[in-house]
């Protein structure tokens, strides 16, 4: 354990260590880790002595960082797709809703991109709800694959790239392209186009609301 | 221009510097980029002082690692589908080797997972090559796409991903994996499965003689 875990009881604390994830959060998206801790503890308006009451290194306090931008975006798919019986869908709203995350918090998806795709693999975040979508899907017969983890690997790496482009054409419609992309996933995984399409047109909540 | 050129007379300064980038590649294989340059100097058996002939710092010695890593997967891709006409056999034949070369160059292949999926839209390596095969291949009525970029995201993204996979998983069969998985691509970019699969199914070069 590298990080101090944080009591619960202390409401100063914990706001202490959010500000420090934050702008932990802000170097990282700028793709600046060789900042010294007394420029992140600056940024966060913290004293440089309360770093070491959270984070044994500068390392533990990025790790926890990117850690908490993986938990929040599982917890988000989590809401976002409950209460939906066929996997398909639940798998399709989840990278429906990721590809326009890219545009709408580019911040983070900057900071996981830059994680890599290793990440797909992770056991937190989008990655282990995916290939449980995919599994169900297989079995509930949605989806004629016969490896779920190659089709996670396709699908994960395919919607980690889907950033890269969008970071790149900030004009590119996010929406438009996360729904494309989640179509051709789909088809690939043995799906009918037309359902495909179907199912990907279907409507989505609203994510400012969502990320209020 | 960070990167002093090489002078192309002198077989000595040209070892020296290859030294230098076989050094630094092994340590951004390890992700030890934060070693001292002194370190670097050791293991490429020069001396520390001729380090500054080739490099002006050791960003500047990565980034010509990596780019040569590059450089080297996008000659090999020109080499092992030379004279091929269809293009969609050329797109599935660079898939197909980058998935084996996962695993065959494994040190190279974490480098460039590490570089993330922005390498994709790099002008150099395997990417344009896609980009350039998936348009021929739409020309050609052999891919039913409607977005080059997109297509080139999917492809690219799972490639990549693919690697995390077989680096995760030392006893999964690479050349399998390779093949299911660009069978995929060309079932999402429009293609029949059977056609698709017998495409993938087809002789290759043997890889330990072009990388001898």
């Amino acid at each position: 354990m590298n990080e101090h875990p944080v009591t619960r009881l202390d409401p100063r604390r914990a706001r202490t260590r959010a500000a420090l994830i934050s702008a932990a959060q802000t170097f990282l998206a700028e793709d600046r880790t060789a900042v010294p801790i007394l420029e992140i503890t600056e940024k966060a308006g913290v004293g440089l002595g309360s770093f070491y009451n959270h984070f044994d290194s500068k390392e533990a306090l990025f790790e926890a960082a990117v850690e908490e931008i993986i938990e929040n975006h599982g917890d988000l798919m989590d809401r976002v797709t409950e209460g939906i019986e066929d996997p398909a869908e639940v798998f399709a709203r989840a990278f429906r809703l990721t590809g326009r995350l890219h545009r709408e918090l580019a911040g983070a998806s900057q900071i996981l991109l830059r994680r890599g795709s290793e990440m797909i693999l992770s056991d937190r975040g989008l990655g282990p709800r995916a290939l449980r979508d995919i599994k169900a899907a297989q079995v509930a017969g949605r989806f004629t694959i016969t490896d779920p983890e190659l089709a996670l690997v396709a699908a994960g790496g395919a919607i980690l790239a889907l950033g890269a482009l969008l970071h790149r054409e900030p004009n590119r419609d996010a929406a438009s392209a996360a729904d494309a992309l989640t179509t051709d996933l789909l088809c690939m995984f043995g799906m009918d186009v037309v359902e495909a399409q179907e199912i990907c047109s279907r409507p989505l909540p609203a994510l400012d609301e969502l990320l209020a």
